[in-house]
């Protein structure tokens, strides 16, 4: 059903656009808005928001639902131009606001036929809306990451000698379903010793090792919402004094910038405040990438916590806090939290031990 | 490394669109050019082909990499604009031909700073190349379609009484693994009973009882090549008489429409061909959807066996021959092959057996 709530917000953005008219197509945008997931494939789709009147979603018949959404429903068939069937939504007088992934191959034909005087990029309208929690979006986000702490307990127990990455990943998706969740949020990262030094390794063959590094990156996907977190584990015996140093420089990384979160902040004082860290321990340039993003119903959301986002928090934000150290060849550490920016601060949506823990 | 021949055959296309140059951003086509799979997310990336010059790939630095792969490589850093980057490598005196999945957030800055006099969706230059399969892709698309039906006769000995759909769905990856496959070419339908009756039915939790209806439609990626096939078999008693009936009319529009295959022939006489006999039967309105796509590296590509495409098939193509009936809340039988047409007629990928069989 239509989020009215949503919906509102979003129009309230659009008016700082100067805009009336908005065509959005993502479907995750779409399921943000009307509870409804629709996977068109190459096939178009678009709910129309106007200003004046209701919510208009256009879709090919192939997707016709019988379910009551609150939209005004407009089916069309593969042989029909959508062009003009578009245009019959809209006031050709004025701009239209697209859809930052509306497809060339559906724009240029609208611009060409000019249905609107003009065409603006405002997916900012909608991202800014997502990227403020509402209290329904809160409790899913923390269910979610409830249930990524208890798989992670179980992941760790999924290590032995000479098992490799891809054993162990090939595990987890099954241990998140036992768990309740439909799936994974994003492919998880299972890295050993020196592969943990590589902050997008994928799974291999890579057998561990006595002594080995074991990081695990993973989330899942429940009640359409994702968790993401890190930790990094060392199998059967203790780093050595850098790597511990790096453990530590990185826990504290992500410990500080946690603490220091509340309402109102700039987002890139919350990177710094990690970087420093890590640069002050003489790790700077292994530090190669921004502290976190925003995440809901896309593990990536638009927003992030980097040098270059000047935008402050806001009650409702969720992110991810997960600073890294990677030494090539050597030793790999990244700690990663989701949190939630309250009235009160913050919640830390991952309640997993950050202590460095030997395994195995 | 830069497939030439590839480059060379959509470059001539272009001609036939009035084109010099042309950005694409699909990251199966690049794939499908250079044999580098990059998946760049959120940001941009193009690869410009030029009739003059070198062709360049412009990528995020985050997706840096060594490996020589013959094309010019531009990096860009997350707080470049890409506007000029990509101007740079264009005649701006000249028009643009652009990918059909383009984003709106590229494009449209890319047409306010007037980077060429006028911007066209050109993907059919890419689209009808990829479409011809040459020798190493046909290869593929057989190796391909031959575990497909090793796996499919696997499949089969999964059923037993009570087992649910999603029970044998979620043991079907590891078989494909088993066979050598690196993954689904999408996800795989297991349907019982009158669930047969509805085309996209997605595996749930209904178990199997004895007179079911077993409707698999399964496919592999091997070698970056995908395979597709379904198989409707009977479990544990032969249908009634209208099953028996359904399933001969599809089985006869599948091998009918096989056996008329080779090159030149309208792709529209080809779904007649199928349509027709279904038609003739009584069951033509319970035939709801094109007679086949075709496929490669995607399992949809551009191209269709429809009424609405007049296009004549070439030697190469890859195909689907895949008629249906779908009695609602009855009985439901699909049976589809994939197809390459060549300079001898056809060859159809599939050999698993098509007559009416009971299983179990």
């Amino acid at each position: 059903m239509i989020n009215t709530s949503r919906v509102n917000r979003i129009l309230d953005k659009l008016s700082g656009l100067d805009l009336d008219q908005l065509l959005i197509c993502d479907p995750t945008a779409i399921f943000y808005l009307t509870g409804k997931w629709i996977f068109p494939g190459e096939r178009f789709m678009a709910l129309i928001l106007k200003r004046d009147g209701a919510p208009t979603l256009i879709v090919s018949e192939l997707f016709r639902f019988d379910e009551e959404i609150g939209v005004n429903k407009i089916y069309f068939k593969d042989t029909d131009n959508i062009v003009p069937i578009v245009a019959g939504c809209l006031d050709e007088r004025k701009h239209l606001g697209v859809d930052k992934n509306l497809a060339a191959r559906f724009l240029l034909p609208m611009m060409e036929e000019r249905i609107a005087v003009g065409f603006l990029n405002a997916s900012i309208a909608v991202d800014m809306t997502r990227s403020v929690k509402d209290e329904i979006e809160r409790e899913k986000m923390r269910q979610a990451s409830i249930v990524n702490d208890k798989a992670m307990d179980k992941f760790k127990g999924l290590v032995k000698t000479g098992i490799s990455e891809l054993e162990v990943a090939g595990q987890m998706l099954d241990i998140y379903k036992s768990l309740g969740a439909s799936g994974y949020s994003f492919d998880p990262i299972v890295a050993f010793g020196p592969n943990a030094a590589d902050p997008h390794h994928m799974p291999d063959d890579t057998r561990l090792q006595e002594g080995d590094t074991v990081l695990f990156d993973v989330g899942c996907v429940l009640n359409d919402y994702c968790s993401d977190m890190t930790r990094t584990f060392f199998y059967k015996a203790e780093p050595d004094a850098e790597g511990k140093k790096v453990y530590e420089l990185v826990k504290r990384a992500n410990q500080e910038a946690e603490d220091m979160l509340k309402a109102g902040i700039p987002l890139c004082d919350v990177d710094a405040k990690a970087r420093d860290i890590i640069t002050e321990g003489g790790y700077g340039p292994n530090f190669t990438h921004r502290l976190g993003h925003f995440i809901g119903v896309e593990t990536h959301e638009y927003g992030d916590v980097s040098a270059a986002n000047k935008n402050l928090t806001e009650v409702g934000n969720t992110f991810s806090i997960e600073p890294g150290i990677y030494v090539p060849g050597g030793i790999g550490v990244r700690i990663e939290d989701l949190v939630l920016i309250t009235e009160d601060g913050r919640e830390v949506l991952n309640s997993y031990s950050k202590e460095l823990e030997v395994i195995g």
